[in-house]
């Protein structure tokens, strides 16, 4: 068995996490293919994304049964709130949409389905159920960005996804996934069981299916 | 200004609302040219919708202020579980579907996004919200019902989804619809402000549109 | 090691749940010593708490993984809401309290803290979290019955709380009992470890606690 | 009317509010009569009162429907967790309690009461309600504070509980309570209707009531 829990349950949803981390969307961001109209549609909905995202930490603060529980889902929150909201903002700006855009953007099917999966998640089951549902995106990032980097020619200039790669290939998003997995393990500790790594992996599994949804969602739109 | 809030809600968000009771899904039960596949895969899905539906009411039950609130969210939530579910299993076994494909099948992304998002806004805001994010689907199919039933030869032996109209159209639904309009103002009475309005407008946008994607679903599984 | 999860949590909090089922308060029940004025301040409070324990069921069919589970969350939810509660009205009235002041009674200090602990634990948690937070009081009104009733003239006449004891240590409510601690063991084998035990007893110690500080709240009322 | 709506709560909630800020535990704080052991005793449920007041904090990030509430709600939050949790282990140091005390400490009724009821409002109702539950404890401190550092000799050093008030008294803090109220209208503006008044009237005068029974908790542990 794996080490650790992220790896269990990934080997566990071998297909599914393969669906998600090689899906065509990824491939075509490695490759430069992608559609910009894509890249755009994906933009927006990860901007509308990230505010559930936060929901959801705040949600894990409320669910957890220590204080050390609470610091674990507070870290990274204000940031959000306060700083990366306004990078994403910014960002966006470069690849052509205004905020105005993203404020009123209607929220895609893959994301009402995946940002609510995961807070439904939360509120009926425990910490736990909550955290193995965010993973996928929260440690898949990583993986992805560290085996897109590995593309010979994705990350040349030539390639106008290469800054979005380099981002989460860096040093500073591969910290944040390493930290996520061994969170994932503290979190887990007090309450697995063998019983419940079956439940842990279905839940895995549907929010692995969503993410490559999501991907899915921007894929359509390469209009 | 319309003399309800469902009425009310519906007129500010016409376009949405009349994809929704106008969907090629829905104009396909009326003529019978929907493919047996679509209505199988929606009948599967309706399952799981009908599960987390009753999770909603329970939730509705929860969130009631009143022991009056909270028999209005109680009333037929016992008659679903104890009797409309196996109602249903019984009526997919006429189609096709055996139990165990029912308890199997995974939720498409349309079941997982309309059904999460109705419970979020619930958790989110207060009993109003949840109210009016679950109201497209139990008015709507009445208003579907009744339209459906008026296309002429739609009622005739020779479309197979005659009995599937003649239900939503009877007067037994017919009278659940009525109530759960006139149980919206009487939820609605306590809570309404104009300035609230606009917001329950977004509500009852999003979840008919998600109302909308889940009869695509059945669609695009017409194999 | 005890053959069911309540006996096993009621031993690991030996001294709490004496300290509730052999409450003074109880005690004079059994002994009809006890104060009409508390009995009466008990049985507002007791109407206030049921309406909370209807929520909390309602929480448990919400926060169920099954639709199993669901029908044993609801099981008894609408006999309460729809008879139960009628008849409490009924009998308080037969002890001079009118549905006024039921409705309008303010909720006692210990009435907050235990019927807001089982929610807050319930949606902190898991469905188990939440079972475990009920248990003491619905399994431990059997217990109370049964040990009243054994007590030489509790039944007598002359008691003036004969019938609330009967009613506990009835055949009726003997069977709800029991069936609440199989239903506990339902719920707890696919969720339960060695290592969440200890919390579970946590959770199980402090709703014993605010029980008995219930009982207080009826004596202290004693004018 | 109020130019705002705390103080229209405060208001309509006179006679309870009165019961809250000049409580004889208060008055024994300005005056210095205060037991030692109540003083220890609140300061302990206060630590755990801190931890739930996060989670209050969380939960209405999580309600929050824009990014503006969002960050209104989140405002603090990181300084609660990351430092002036660990103040307070240090300020009870001061005053003779260990950091395994305040570990090991069960809540007291008044803290489970208080804490729970704040937790379940905002569960059930929205962010207004959530908000309106808060707001006692955290407007109510600044005005106690103030009123009290007013009190003849209250600030002396012959006043064990002189810092306790010039804390709560100083600009610091009158500067969080300010806020609080300006952000209660931002949250209100949207949301509010005069039908809903009477209901949040009912929500500050529980919360207010609930504050004063924290206090008391603190008087009745005076050995």
């Amino acid at each position: 068995m794996s080490s650790n829990l992220f790896d269990a349950l990934k080997e566990a949803c071998t297909p599914e996490w393969r669906a998600y981390v090689e899906h065509p969307f990824v491939k075509a961001i490695g490759d430069g293919s992608l559609p910009l109209a894509s890249f755009q549609h994906y933009l927006v909905q990860d901007y509308l994304f990230l505010i559930a995202f936060a929901r959801a930490k705040a949600l894990a603060i409320y669910k957890s049964e220590t204080l050390d529980e609470m610091r674990i889902a507070n870290a990274g929150l204000d940031a959000l709130l306060e700083t990366e909201m306004a990078l994403h903002v910014r960002l966006c700006a470069g690849w052509g949409i205004g905020q105005d855009v993203l404020e009123r953007a209607p929220e895609a099917l893959a994301t009402v389905a995946y940002t609510r999966y995961v807070l439904d998640t939360g509120f009926k089951g425990d910490l736990l159920d909550l955290y193995v549902a965010m993973a996928p995106c929260l440690i898949g990032y990583g993986e992805i960005g560290r085996s897109l980097a590995a593309v010979p020619g994705a990350l040349d200039p030539g390639n106008p996804y290469a800054a979005w790669i380099a981002e989460y290939a860096g040093d500073g998003y591969q910290a944040i996934a390493e930290q996520a997995k061994a969170d994932l393990d503290r979190i887990a500790l007090p309450r697995v069981s063998m019983a419940r790594l079956e439940r842990l992996t279905g839940i895995f599994r549907t929010a692995t299916r969503l993410e490559a949804d999501f991907w899915q969602m921007g894929l359509d739109r390469a209009d």
